[in-house]
């Protein structure tokens, strides 16, 4: 694209840096903030920068929250007995959004990768292990995504948790409510089919 | 969504207010730039922020600029002789991609719509008659939007072009280059049969 201003350029350029958005798109945002008064982008820019400045990850959990310990974490209604530990913090909000969860949470951030160089020591789990010798702490469920670093993940933390009397689940896998079975992938019905469950006559 | 922070709530929303963005995608946004060093999100900022506090509108196209007169306005190798009239910035970009048009522009910002209260008067129509008035300029050219609106402007323009000396056109129309006849629309069809050019043998 052909700019007459250097400014509107890296403003585009600066839109076009994030992921999933074009130099296309990225024209239309910054003519749009263009079209509007000044204070909307004055607004834009500071809520961007006061969420990057002030964030902080919760001192448990490792959730993102604005005081040391997260809102879920300091609730004391929330069951302290059961820790739910999931990739990353979108998980928390999809677990969230059920209503069907009361108990704590504990971010990793990531999974174990080789490929990626990523190994245990760049994860949160020292502090799961360090969370889980905790005499109140009962159950630790395993709610990470069903891959080969997954797996590699959910194995790696069980084998460092096998001296605790914690109990270790993983979520339930099989075929989604209202999914049709033809369209489901063969592992996954393959593997529902042989991990069925006893039908409640 | 169920956000564990209100500074990330706030993030969200603000991206969420642009155009296309829905809050998912802007959830996205917000993550990929907490999990960048802190320098691009300030730098983000800092570039959306200087573009809009120092952006400003050349002094005779209105095309957006770093300076008083615009780098098209202000190039002298440009045909001072001939104006393209445009309704928005956008379109000075796609004309100056082609690399057909030597001459100047001018950015009326937008057409004449009753029903959206744009008169006359909300758009840069009168610097336009001035511009037009000097000795130099030979030729106008519209470039608007075919539309009950864009026909409006053209035909309010060339009224008060009336007594000048400078002659009107319009940019072509008819069947796009690559584009099939069968899939055309019918007033284009119509109109490109009507106003035949002779072939060149």
């Amino acid at each position: 694209m052909n700019f007459s201003s250097k400014l509107l350029e890296e403003a585009v350029a600066a839109f076009a840096g994030l992921p999933g958005i074009g130099r296309k798109t990225a024209l239309r945002l910054v003519l749009h903030l263009l079209g509007q008064p000044p204070e909307i982008s004055e607004q834009f820019a500071s809520d961007i920068l006061k969420m990057r400045r002030e964030i902080k990850f919760c001192a448990q959990c490792h959730n993102i929250s604005d005081e040391d310990l997260c809102l879920i974490c300091a609730d004391s209604r929330r069951e302290e007995s059961v820790i739910c530990v999931v990739e990353g913090i979108r998980d928390v909000m999809a677990i969230e959004e059920t209503g069907q969860y009361k108990g704590l949470y504990h971010v990793l951030g990531g999974v174990i990768s080789p490929i990626e160089g990523i190994g245990p020591s760049e994860l949160n789990i020292e502090t799961l292990i360090k969370r889980s010798e905790s005499s109140e702490v009962k159950e630790v469920i395993m709610a990470i995504s069903p891959s080969i670093e997954g797996d590699t993940t959910i194995f790696y933390i069980s084998k460092k948790l096998k001296d605790t009397s914690v109990s270790i689940s993983t979520i339930a896998r099989g075929i989604s409510f209202g999914g049709e079975l033809e369209y489901a992938d063969e592992v996954t019905l393959g593997r529902s089919i042989v991990a069925r469950v006893p039908y409640r006559k």
